[in-house]
């Protein structure tokens, strides 16, 4: 059972990749993000999950909201993502990552990128709220606030796209998972 | 060979772990741990280098060389080790990290931390210069040179001590592998 052949078997049991959720506050990327990973990891996958708090609390708690700043913080967050990916770790990045160039850089960096586009409408979102940030928002609390009072460009030809407003949650998990079998990054 | 449980006997064949080369500019960090990783490659280990000029290009190029800075430094560096170690990637981290607070912050946060001292007098370091910078230092074209004019702050209980102006590479590697032997790192 110690042997290094068993590393090498595992190398062909998963491949690296990240699995880059991209959408508005609201839209479910964590949510779907966290119930993948739990499947994930029943089957004995290494995963990482990279969320927005968890990094911007270690990585980029420098950074605020302007442009200058997202674009910074999802490049530091693609440079972990590219080492994890290329250990073999499927990497769940969350992140609102509302500009089209700076996913499009973090895909040229990490390789093996998947785009999936958590897609739900505004209003929709909104009325979620579930961190009662829109409110906020509205109220002209919080600036530079994406959907509201700075762009979000949906992506144009995302790898997979999740409609949460009109599928359950186990939909879209299944979509995903169904994807990296597809693709051979897991068995 | 497609099964989940091959990846369950690789959590057995490797398990994470940072090696945290510390010593001041010269004394050998980045050689000794290249041959560590060239050794652990050829036996299928995942390994991870992280060494301080790709580092401050991606992850910390905001950043000097004050005190304030080069703790910043290496707390995002954790950060990034803690990640790579906890899905059992042996992490190779080369970086001069002089001040002693700092590296203990770094060791609660990851857990698995092998302190590694690579030790080699200054008048050493400096005659050897490969970079040229101890020059450059004396000349004072560098502030904040670390053992210089900058602190340098041994380790007062290193797991491992290397004297690198008396024993040669070899050894040094030597001493690191049949450490992580012993220790159930790697088989």
């Amino acid at each position: 059972m110690w042997e290094a052949v068993d590393i090498k078997q595992h190398r062909r049991s998963q491949k690296g990749v990240a699995l880059w959720f991209t959408g508005i506050s609201g839209s479910g990327k964590t949510t779907v993000a966290l119930e993948v990973e739990k499947r994930l990891r029943e089957e004995g996958h290494y995963v990482q999950h990279l969320d927005g708090d968890v990094v911007r609390q270690h990585l980029t708690r420098d950074l605020g909201f302007s442009r200058k700043d997202r674009d910074e913080n999802i490049r530091r967050i693609s440079f972990v993502a590219a080492l994890l990916t290329q250990n073999d770790i499927i990497t769940l990045c969350c992140f609102i990552s509302p500009y089209r160039a700076a996913r499009q850089a973090a895909r040229e960096l990490i390789g093996e990128f998947v785009e999936i586009y958590v897609n739900a409408p505004l209003d929709v979102c909104e009325k979620r709220d579930v961190k009662g940030l829109y409110a906020q928002a509205r109220a002209g609390k919080i600036p530079e606030f994406t959907g509201i009072s700075d762009p979000y460009e949906p992506p144009e030809n995302p790898e997979i796209e999740l409609k949460t407003d009109t599928e359950c949650v186990n939909e879209s998990v299944q979509t995903v998972i169904q994807y990296l079998k597809v693709k051979g990054y897991i068995p």
